[in-house]
């Protein structure tokens, strides 16, 4: 299960050899990190290949100061928590944060929904993509989910698992060889001289949705925060969780006061509707409530008692 | 080679067949063309939805003004030309246009790079995908070009062309026979009562990416413009330049002067580098130029020859 | 108090008295507010120019449907709640609406920061402004509040309004005379004949931020939403506010379900942060609460207990 | 004409002293400038307060390479030039730039349309403005142009001259008194305790266009080349061009590479019409065109003389 080939490894050792000279704020646990394929699923990697700024460049940014502002860590703190809290969302974009990804295509269509972010992808117009395509583990292997349309239900079990698992590797292993074939480059060493070969960008057509892909992906830290809360969600699809899991250990290495207050006021918050927030109210003044009489639909009032951990019988 | 379902075509029908009245400006053209499927390629189409806005409402917008604004058509033409030769483009963004497009994955994936625009996708972790997948035609069936990593050289012959063919298809079905039986719906008529069925998130990476899928995309006239000027262009893949035609068609109906003046000065207008330009000067002047002494690479000295319509010894 | 000269009156009855005919969706509520201007401030105004969907198309395009979908609003409704309540937010980007607007200087400064829409700005450049400015009634003449930097305390009485007004006026009216005299354009019938006349670009700087400029801004319903969450709430400053709650009417007449969906769902919601919903839990439980071993600053205490509407006792 | 206080002053050396070690790519020429307040128009200045990326990272990018790509500068050149000539605009979006920016509000409002930027505005709702306005030099003192509505004429003269900078300069001097008198704080040791003080978010309205105010401003280099294509260019008002001017040696600076493919491939680039292509068809093959059947309109016809610098008799 190699993710980078030895090539790879000694270019990334050879970039992390190297250490410069710079006036910039560092984050010193990012650059720890820094260039290192932290993995991904089956062959998928994140890495972090360049930043800018960190927590006090936030802070700096809400101050429009010239310099660097108090050292107070506990003040730089107060603020960060505040301009959270309060959707003063500008000077998180001030930092900025650079990742080369390797993930499956079907997973790299999720992602670039957020817009707001700077891509360029591998090109399979320009260059030949390699033999590799993810397989979840047996874990991961879920049924649809029977009250949820868009869901995951129990894990297969038995002949079935096993059968899923042949069939898509099996025809993930069809679709590269036809794809080398019909390019008849002699990428594989079978190259034919009576053949001229199909236009990559034709030929790619023919590989599935979980062939790996690659890209480099910037985005400043309010969008990274964004992407976050959406996709390190627990509704979010296990394989971009994978992803979304180890940029959030990334985030916390590079700001970590940034991180601590995404987890107090976003990740970690519960919105209540108006009509949830009547409900919580009478609640605390001790009333029982029922859904029928609480106007919340079926639906929300499940919601409501697990963002509250409170049981049916609250 | 049904693009619709009867189902979907009284649908559109339906649309078609019921008229309102509005206070608000209208593209008589563009109405004639709302809510019928264009076709493209095998099984796609480009279908209008809604629009916002003619040629009237980017003078008005660029006059901020309070009426309709000038009758007088000569004026908004050289208005509009101005605008957009002077790269004025705030005026252009006041129209709006919203696609319903059916398209291979591989072209979705060209397409979404394109970030200032709105796109809502049909989403295969909610639903069944539809058992349709691009094959080429055989005039489309290109070689990789010999000169240009990334482009496309002569059309394949005989045995070749007629392999590729066979292949694309029989992988494809493959792949959607595959996926039929991992879901284990009743889709086809073939489930199974000891089967469980995966979760549609996860059998759609079975899919390759010349199958269909379908989105509602929404965007502005002066994205518009910058989404055709680059896709419509020789150099784009024939695959999403064929929906780039159809749209260009589109645009023409709905704001004929804006239409003639894109054409005018962005996608019939010629770039010269500043130092093209000195060869350019050079030539008016009656002077011969070789492009060893030009200042240009060879490429560039070729490009600037067929952009000029000039052979080698001019 | 004129806020459109009666040319202006005459070509916006021009616009509503020729009604088109149109296969467009449209929003019958809407329609009979089109063109007119919406009084704001002592000089200002909302006009809607233009929209393209309405609740039903929110709908269509979350499916990507390709007709009208279901005619059952309760469905409609049922479908918009879910949407809002998921953060799935790209059908409401299916909706965009135009404004004309007409405005003091240091609100569109605030107004202009919400990036995500398209703006066509008067040109003070190009055209000459009018002598037109924003003096506030006296019961918004709020002086600094005390307890927070960046808000409103009590109003100014007696002696100290008078002469804030007074000098208010004062200096506008002297910024303008001396725009004027600058420019030395016939406009106010003072031209003379000895003097050019500044270039109009670098007049304008002599005008202050009270004076009225113009603009059309056209966005779509997802950002509309996030303009009104923002500057419809209460701490943003009354002034735009006061555009914000005209725009929240226009919303309702447009979308009548999304408006009711974004009143219970984001206007109208509350967020707790991770330890709010601990000190919650608590409270619901029976326990009593302190602010001192709540976890909460005593800001985040007071907002919490203002947001649940709870006395201090709780 | 103090641009920084010395306290301000002594926070920029601060930052000077303080190298920091990283592994992220270094732009050396750059880091000579950082934090250094270089001064634009009167009271005015750009400060570069943080990067990411050089030259090599556009090159990386644009490979998604692992390493950092070649060592050979020729090549890197080569590989620059061709994506900003074919368009290839990702990769510059890879490379970002923050700067703090001290401007009159005038040019602000010019400069906020390039929305693909961050920005955090100094906040004159929480603090008080300084009394610090733009007067141009009088060689800047330009008339109205007779011919371009748009633009400027010769520069005045006399006493118009003199009256022009004299009401300038007295109407912004009042308008800071009373500004001043209004909020009644002490910045200028003038408080009267029978005042309380007009809210902040209000007095602020009584200051014009040519006071300062500063941000920290964010952007890619992409979107930074756009700024300048349109900002650095003749047409541009002068006082904006004077900040385009010193960010285009900024450029040069970080991205030597880049900034010489853009002076290249788009500053120094002319853009010919469809038609304009027919008419230097024409010319290179020596026929004497006159603008009366040259297909374009007078003011096209001087465009593109002026642009490959004929003269009218060509």
């Amino acid at each position: 299960m190699t993710r980078t080939t030895s090539e790879q490894a000694g270019e990334i050792d050879a970039l992390r050899a190297s250490t410069n000279s710079t006036l910039r704020p560092v984050s010193d646990e990012l650059e720890a990190l820094l260039y290192k394929p932290l993995p991904v699923l089956d062959h998928g990697f994140v890495r972090v290949v360049d930043y800018m700024g960190n927590d006090e460049a936030i802070v700096q940014a809400a101050r429009v100061s010239y310099g660097r502002g108090t050292k107070r860590v506990q003040e730089d703190r107060g603020l960060i928590n505040y301009l959270l809290r309060h959707w003063h969302t500008t000077p998180f974009e001030m930092a900025e944060i650079k990742f080369h990804v390797k993930l499956p295509i079907f997973v790299a269509r999720q992602w670039i929904r957020h817009r707001t972010a700077n891509v360029n992808e591998y090109s399979a117009r320009y260059s030949v993509l390699d033999r590799e395509f993810y397989i979840p583990e047996p874990k991961h292997l879920a049924a649809q989910s029977a009250s949820n349309r868009q869901g995951r239900g129990d894990v297969l079990q038995g002949d079935e698992a096993a059968e899923v698992l042949a069939i898509l590797r099996r025809d993930a292993e069809q679709a590269y060889d036809d794809y080398a074939l019909m390019l008849n480059d002699n990428s594989e060493g079978k190259q034919r001289d009576d053949r001229v070969g199909l236009a990559r960008e034709l030929a790619r057509m023919n590989l599935s949705l979980n062939f790996y892909t690659q890209w480099y992906w910037k985005t400043d830290l309010h969008n990274l925060m964004g992407f976050l809360r959406l996709r390190a969600d627990a509704h979010a699809q296990y394989e971009i969780r994978a992803y979304a899991d180890v940029i959030m250990d990334v985030m916390a290495a590079w700001v970590p006061l940034a991180h601590a207050a995404f987890m107090e006021y976003r990740f970690g918050a519960v919105q209540l509707s108006a009509t949830g927030v009547k409900v919580v109210q009478r609640m605390i003044a001790g009333e029982k409530v029922s859904q029928e009489e609480s106007g919340l639909t079926k639906r929300e009032w499940t919601e409501l008692l697990s963002a509250l951990q409170l049981d049916e019988g609250a």
